[in-house]
């Protein structure tokens, strides 16, 4: 299983956003929007193998995840507005604290924040996605069960970072410019895709 | 130089579409923005190396395109609603056959198809993007000026694939998986990133 992790640090949990200005109005939501297709949707497909997590900490009072698993996902259209839809639905439905529950099929959520998912990573290998880390073509890619951490438009915040690498992970670059989350993700893919066909 | 053409073989281009049903009232323009942002937006910033040439084919009719230039572009947002909103409102302006006319800074438009732009590709190493061509991380992209050619959700029509690589176009393949247009492009940029840097 691929799992990614994007960390939305100013992006709302609560669903309360404008379709029609999400930049502004949901704390640079379409930043995730964009790395969700890239995550999940290929041409004509879903990519099964992929779990992504979207972390939403604008409200620091009151942070929300949304897990969208590509095997169970139905109906994912790749355009933004679709996917804002999506989520908005999802993150205006009841969520438990501590536990994922499905809203719609392959979609969840759940109250907290990145420390509420970390029961669902047990076993996995933890990387994490920034600039100037050794360059991921270069690294062992191997485990069965592989978790991608990454930032958006402003980074990750540092006591995060710092316990993503206490939980024993492990630094990784994509390349020399510093790109969107969506191309970072993308990129990642891309060298999981070469190691799978060999 | 970089550039990228992406064909839009069902995208309108009279800029007559709705801002909240993009993918079905503008022939899958959705795809192409996201292409858009892809190329030429990276982590707060413009690829001030790139141009990127949109060829709207939806009406066989009345073609046109609209090239974007990173080297002179301003104010490009990385929202899908907002790339939208900058390219119908150059659709929108009046456009004139053969010859790209600026509607603001670093986005103009002609009337015509791809070999309208032909004519400004002069001198440029020619490449195809398709699935199961030689992989992009053994070709020699050395050229200093280089134009890469992907089709869209549908692919590339015969005809158009066929004139290219009459033109000396060579076909690249980015990895083991179709990809959305996007994608493919993050991926492109990517290798030319790393050779740029040694």
């Amino acid at each position: 299983v691929r799992r990614f992790v994007v960390i939305g640090q100013k992006a709302r949990g609560d669903g309360d956003f404008l379709l029609v200005d999400i930049p502004s109005t949901s704390g640079r939501l379409d930043s995730l929007l964009s790395a969700l297709r890239a995550c999940l949707l290929v041409s004509h497909g879903v990519r099964r193998d992929t779990v992504l997590y979207l972390v939403l900490l604008g409200d620091p009072e009151r942070p929300r995840c949304v897990r969208i698993t590509g095997s169970a996902a139905r109906y994912l259209r790749p355009d933004e507005r679709s996917l804002a839809v999506t989520v908005q639905k999802a993150l205006r439905a009841p969520a438990q604290r501590g536990q994922f529950g499905e809203v719609r099929p392959g979609i969840a959520t759940l109250d907290g924040g990145l420390e509420q998912v970390l029961p669902e990573l047990q076993g996995s290998q933890l990387f994490l996605l920034e600039p100037g880390a050794p360059d991921i073509r270069d690294s062992d890619l191997s485990a069965p069960d592989a978790t991608f951490l990454l930032g958006d438009h402003v980074g990750l915040p540092d006591a995060l970072r710092s316990a993503w690498l206490a939980l024993g992970a492990r630094a990784l670059s994509v390349g020399p410019v510093a790109l969107h989350t969506a191309d970072a993700i993308t990129l990642v893919a891309n060298e999981l895709d070469r190691r799978a066909a060999g």
